[in-house]
């Protein structure tokens, strides 16, 4: 038996849109329908994703509500600032999906200080994994319609420390995250910066000291996992590769703590997850081997003379970054079984 | 209903060995037997594959004819020398697929020069695709318990000017063929070319000047695709990137065809194919829409000027050059549907 | 003593203007004058060209002819079709160096084919070790006002040839050449095949089939070196690294003629060249061993199966391909010593 | 006229002995005599080193005191523990210049603890900029024949932190440092983890922990700096170039510092200083920018949300994290201008 699942995808042409697509692929139930995007509308969609055979000679559509409408789900892969517009005119029965920021937030002054311009609202939150107050994030998703898939930086800061936060092995007033970043997180936009010139053989910063749109969001899931008066220093950089995160983050070992209480705690919380994985002691992350696949690796240890534990996460950031996400909520909010279609093999060398 | 198939895997902690299990994961009827290697016999394979998360905690066992025994299917990934031995102590009905050198070339003779020591025989040719006498080399395949893996290079090279060959509209007496090439090619020994601080920002050649081992490899399949009297110069040349080969192969436009004619010819040879495919006019390949994917995109054009054909194909060395080629072909000796359990889309960017 | 050389730079923002800033201030004569560009005047340089860290705090100004008007050497890095308009408007006795394709090719026929638009005429052309029919290009170029310096593809394919057409011992009616090819060479304008994100990991061909506009200008040189009839297949390839060209050029072997004398033509033709290096029988040329310098580093076998002879050569195409070529060239024309300021040594790894 | 300094180099084929060699040659007063390694000796430089152009002929000898001997400065670019046994072994009256850790701490303490085994002595620190007590260390070292290099991460991290350890505005006692490092950093060792299809398209972390034996020498040098207490978490993490440093620090602001005073405390450290560069305020360092040349480019701003200061350096591990910093104060100890001979131009797109 073939349980359809229509499925349009709106900014397909881009990079989300585009592992979107890929990722949803492999799940047995998906149909797509409407692919749409604006500038491309009209084109063969293989002209802008050579790599999905499958789909390239499908025809991209103009982005309207129209040929959103009549979908079981619709993914928008879109700027921040453009979804809610667009999901306010999609039926309330229909499941959207936000891969963009629009949703993300509860608080509409952390929105309007990093963000700007009017919130949107909050949407249920896609990242099964984030520890609540009293379970997870992924009990909240049985039965929605709106999803707000988290973003990449965030879903690979907040899986690495909450398990710290929530066993309160930390001190959650004093985290530094430092991030190496894969260009395709920045999008398919086109500015110097990104060049392949500009990035080939060179590491570079961006969105330093305070001001990266990710840390509300991180902030928002620490203080769900239990911390209390989050202060967090946050800064990303970019390296030469296409995809993948690797996040070093650190926080002062809480007062009186072992460092088998620390290591009890990440196995606690990660021991029955499908997708988050504590590697064996030693054995630390690379960004390689969660290259196309759902997980998220993690390992962690205890600095004595530093006073601080040290976490080292990878993900992918457009499968759990993202895709994956948005599948595994999807999944979740439809009443599937959370881990259907999605991938657990990384893609390595 | 399924159809178990046990597969075990000689050379596990590999590059070839690992892309194995990453490949043959995927596959609806396969059942991991034992996971075997030398040097790393004992260790959990997670250790040196940690890109395979179902896998990670499986112990990597000894390569011996005993534990590759009792298995369905066993494939070789071990380096060229050493498959023939392994091989000869395994019963005949099981399945041996050997992904190495070994049991490719028809001639002891081209084996003596091009290897040296003595040649362990000629196993039928795992390359569905190619084209023969009076069909394919898929027709060659249902039944046979011993498969030879093609070489990565030589796929690239076959699968671009073959059509061609077959259709009499270029010249096989003067081909050259370019390679770029991706670093897994050259497997996990260490040697000084290629580590990274070398391979980073670099483009060198290697093999050059007629002696690389895949050339009569490419000579037996033009020569099974209809030429007479091939002649190749054959170049590859690594370049940053892991996985990935683009082969630029140009040969003398036949006398007195067309452009139109050409572009029949390829058109014809892949339109059925289900992992070869011919981009549509003015699109070229690049190898990030192969990554991870048993696909190979190929594009053709005549350069009136030069008098030649240009062709540009573009594979992952790894699957469809490797192990995409190998499940490939045991989906047809077993008489499975040849496309079970692979990969057509790619993971990019 | 110090004879000061007045320098203006148009064009100063790009990748090509800022690397003639790079070498040129390694010359001990040089002072430069005016940085000028469009779009980013009124800025400091620093802030396109950080690594420039002397000049980091000059203004550049717009590129207009009183701007660039009153220095001994303008050097002109802009997009083809543009340079001629500016150079028309420079006094004669001013040496103008273009860095662009205006001024290279003899042929207007040519130029209409190739570039289109009107052909800005022929300036003695900026290869110092052209073989020509009487010597060398280095001896036209004393005296000169004006400089079109070659292109860089241009010069990786005619320094691995030449030699073999000067002395006959390739026949030149049907030459092969296929490069792989750092990022810089397409400039730092905004696309998005030359984003990061498409470029890390990844090959991929451009200008293929006989379209690419740097064919007609390795015929001319070819043709000055002694060839007729030349024809050529030429294809660059992308690959992951911002710099560097390895071009792998094939060409028939003439009739009758053995190894020996292949290495002797090229051994003889580049024993005294300062620049141009033939490698020790059996060393491969990379393209990290001219990172930064001046240099060509050139290897030559013949493959007696293929019948073909093999030559390999590597480049910085912004140095000895563009920038590099421009200084040496400016040297020969105001009668200093060729080598002056020039860097031999690579930046490896 | 020309003052000639006889150079020898012991580890000439390495990675850092090929770039003392390169760096060294832009001096105007060097002359290279020995040229040494152990299992490369007999060698042709140029098989090693084919970037070297202008010594590619010259033979490699024996690394043996005798060999040494009679120059007036002897480069020591060898693995930790054997460069103390060798430098034992030259006369008092020779500059011997080592580029290992060997005599780079004052503590024999930190040296059994992070290295193990017994502790050849202490010389004097080859950082010029390093803040001291009562000046810099570049007026230890006037007259010294011994010099000991710092080690590569260290010059990152000191040089971005030290202005604001010794003004005082920041918080010595809870510093976190986060790399991205070239892979060049780990020498030309054969490792599984060093190979090309391992860092290509990866990021990994090394040393994590508090173990890397870089952390007590930081520690030192922000002691000398002014900081009492200092407390360091330190994570260093590869990523796929070849060379290059770029650090992330961040130490809390100390308690009524203004973000005026913090600027002006890294402004007044580095306002004279020839390579250590502090950036207009919104620009951030790329490494892209100090490759080749012996610049640390830093920024700081004040994350006042998190009540860090954030700074990020970019240097080039192999000059000014090695060999520009022995050329430097190779200068100094002779007498000569500091700057004699080093290059503040970084080879960049």
């Amino acid at each position: 038996m073939h349980m359809a699942i229509s499925v349009a995808v709106s900014g397909a042409s881009g990079y989300v849109g585009g592992e979107v697509l890929r990722v949803f692929s492999e799940h047995p139930d998906v149909d797509f329908g409407a692919l749409a995007a604006h500038s491309t509308a009209g084109d063969a969609l293989g002209l802008h994703q050579p790599h999905l055979r499958t789909l390239a000679d499908r025809t991209i559509v103009e982005t309207s509500p129209e040929n959103l409408a009549g979908h079981d789900v619709v993914v928008l892969a879109l700027p921040h600032g453009t979804s809610g517009q667009i999901a306010a005119q999609l039926p309330p029965e229909t499941l959207v999906i936000d891969c963009g920021a629009d949703h993300r937030l509860a608080s509409a002054e952390a929105w309007a200080e990093y963000y700007g311009g009017e919130h949107s609202g909050t949407w249920p939150y896609g990242m099964p994994e984030l520890i609540t107050g009293d379970g997870h994030q992924r009990d909240n998703l049985p039965g929605t319609t709106r999803i707000a898939v988290p973003g990449c930086n965030v879903t690979a800061v907040t899986l690495a420390l909450q398990p710290g936060i929530a066993a309160g092995v930390v001190d959650p007033t004093d985290i530094v995250a430092v991030l190496a970043n894969g260009y395709s997180g920045a999008g398919k936009k086109l500015a110097t910066n990104l060049l392949a010139s500009e990035g080939l053989g060179a590491a570079s910063p961006y969105g330093v000291g305070g001001v990266h749109r990710h840390i509300p969001e991180i902030v928002q899931n620490l203080t769900s996992a239990g911390g209390e008066d989050i202060r967090l220093s946050f800064t990303p950089t970019l390296v030469p590769m296409a995809r993948g995160i690797l996040a070093t983050v650190t926080a002062p070992l809480a007062s009186g703590v072992s460092a088998d209480e620390v290591r009890a705690a990440w196995e606690r919380a990660y021991a029955d997850e499908p997708f988050v994985h504590l590697l064996p002691e030693g054995q630390w992350p690379t960004t390689a081997a969660t290259l196309g696949a759902n997980t998220c690796l993690v390992q962690v240890t205890v600095d004595q003379k530093a006073g601080r534990v040290v976490v080292i996460s990878a993900i992918d950031n457009l499968v759990k970054g993202t895709a994956g996400a948005a599948l595994q909520s999807m999944n979740l909010a439809l009443g599937l079984p959370e881990t259907t279609g999605l991938q657990t093999l990384g893609v390595a060398p």
